[in-house]
């Protein structure tokens, strides 16, 4: 999240005329995140949050992810869930983008965390596979196993300005994790994003998830490696073993994982962070810069990689 | 909880002794509930609830409770987690009693509440359900189906008293009830108690599940049913579908119901009420009186059981 696109008073009132929400009372952008626009409503019937989808969005997808959030708060999901205009359309249009607004989650996000926080994440996490179990749709993911290739081979020219002998090693990587991708885990939709950034919690408790656009059909045991990269090491990427047990026993108290799910683990690790030092060299060379534009260190997904190489069993993650 | 059991500054600064919390700040009686005696400790390691068992607790059951509530918080579920003392026992002695210290849970128990809390609820519900799946221990429900005969007998020469024929009628409803109870449904730790009191929510998340002093090995949709009954009527006891609709979904959300515990549930919320009103009738005509002893409406409970005993389907409960 993060503010592109300027709204004024008079856009905002126009599109709301759309909705039976009551008037506007103020409207702030939120400095946060990296992908869309959003502002924090006060309208006379409560809080909303607006988002206003920028450029990675592919429009014709925005219907996935608002069904899926609206399914999961059904089911009780801390989620954002979203509001109707009075048409009954829920994705609109403003200042010629893509626009929806869904409902307030109260809840911040954590700059620090402890083990207990990672328990939480892991409940929740496997909460929402749960809930998403009887969600009819899919949405292939994008950046799968499949797309990695691809993707390095377009950073291959320029890994090595970043440290010198990376690109070897990530391409002898990735070879190998190819080789043992898993095929036949349990499936379903993923968060696919669920960063610390994306996960609030108030008085001790998850609060809310957000943030679902990247969510998609993929392993499950992939999602809990993804937080297991996002949320187990220290700023100098060390890893915390008991935060990682801690974020384990959270999932499994809701979600027990099959034998195979906990075999495949340091190989879902390894590919969780493999996908995110691919998006994040990807960005680091090719991507937008510009004074909103916080890149992020591809490195430290390096380091997770070189990490989860050496990882024999889930053992070594504290179960 | 309530306090019956006054403690003083020194009795209690005697028992923190053995515990390595750090010093006492203040201490003050909770005036909540009915069964034990609580106080909130501000320490110099953060808050506690002290809780002092009375006479209906079996003190050699209280490991069991600890044990529980320990395994749950463990997983994450928001329950109190016992505290040790240095030499490692859980459950002390102060002023004569068993006595423990928890970890204080933030949040408050509702007055009034919404079909959004049912939804939270039902989650928190099937959450804690799970993480009993893999406790180890067993623990009878003393006040299973089997027992409500022989405590139907002992109110029997009262019942009249309360309401003119309810003797007849809850005699017959009993009858009934037990040559249909299910006997084949999934198994295992249940909460038995979770009435409002009982569930603390903060910023409209659950925050806390406490009292675990019924929790007993028993069928896990007879659970919900306890839950249906404590949460889905309205004061008049009119029966409130929107709150038991969500409820479920929030349920199940998290946890399936089988089509056998779908079948059953107007038979195991018969069953609840009946447990319910025949305590509650105990309690009325046989319990101790005393200020401190709010006594509890059983007809209130008999119009629940009424109105279940015309539920022909789990449809009528929103499903």
């Amino acid at each position: 999240m993060a503010v592109y696109t300027q709204v004024t008073q008079a856009d905002l009132q126009g599109f709301l005329a759309q909705y039976a929400l009551g008037e506007l009372h103020t409207f702030k952008g939120i400095l946060a995140g990296t992908e869309n626009s959003n502002y924090l409503l006060e309208l006379a019937s409560g809080r909303y949050i607006l988002t206003l989808f920028e450029a990675r969005t592919v429009p014709a997808e925005l219907p996935f992810f608002m069904d899926l959030m609206g399914h999961c708060a059904s089911l009780g999901v801390l989620c954002p869930k979203p509001v109707a205009q009075n048409t009954g359309i829920v994705v609109g249009q403003l200042c010629g983008r893509p626009a929806v607004l869904v409902s307030f989650l109260s809840g911040q996000s954590l700059a620090r965390w402890q083990p207990v926080e990672c328990l939480a994440l892991g409940r929740a996490l496997a909460g929402f596979h749960l809930a998403s179990e009887s969600f009819a749709q899919q949405r292939p993911n994008a950046l799968d196993q499949m797309a990695w290739r691809p993707l390095a081979e377009k950073v291959s020219p320029r890994a090595d300005e970043l440290k010198q002998g990376l690109w070897t090693q990530l391409d002898d990587s990735l070879t190998r994790l190819l080789q043992t991708w898993p095929q036949h885990l349990p499936k379903g939709i993923i968060h696919a994003d669920l960063f610390p950034d994306n996960v609030f919690f108030a008085e001790g408790a998850v609060s809310g998830l957000i943030d679902f656009y990247f969510a998609c059909t993929d392993l499950y045991a992939y999602d809990l490696a993804i937080c297991l990269n996002a949320w187990c090491f220290e700023d100098d990427v060390t890893f915390n073993v008991t935060k990682a047990r801690a974020l384990l026993q959270g999932y499994q108290g809701v979600r027990s994982l099959t034998s195979a799910e906990l075999a495949a683990m340091p190989t879902l690790c390894q590919g969780a962070a493999m996908r995110f030092l691919l998006t994040r060299l990807y960005d680091w060379f090719y991507g937008p810069t510009g004074e909103l534009v916080k890149k992020r260190d591809p490195l430290a997904y390096w380091k997770r990689l070189s990490f989860h190489n050496q990882v024999k069993s889930v053992g070594e993650y504290g179960l």
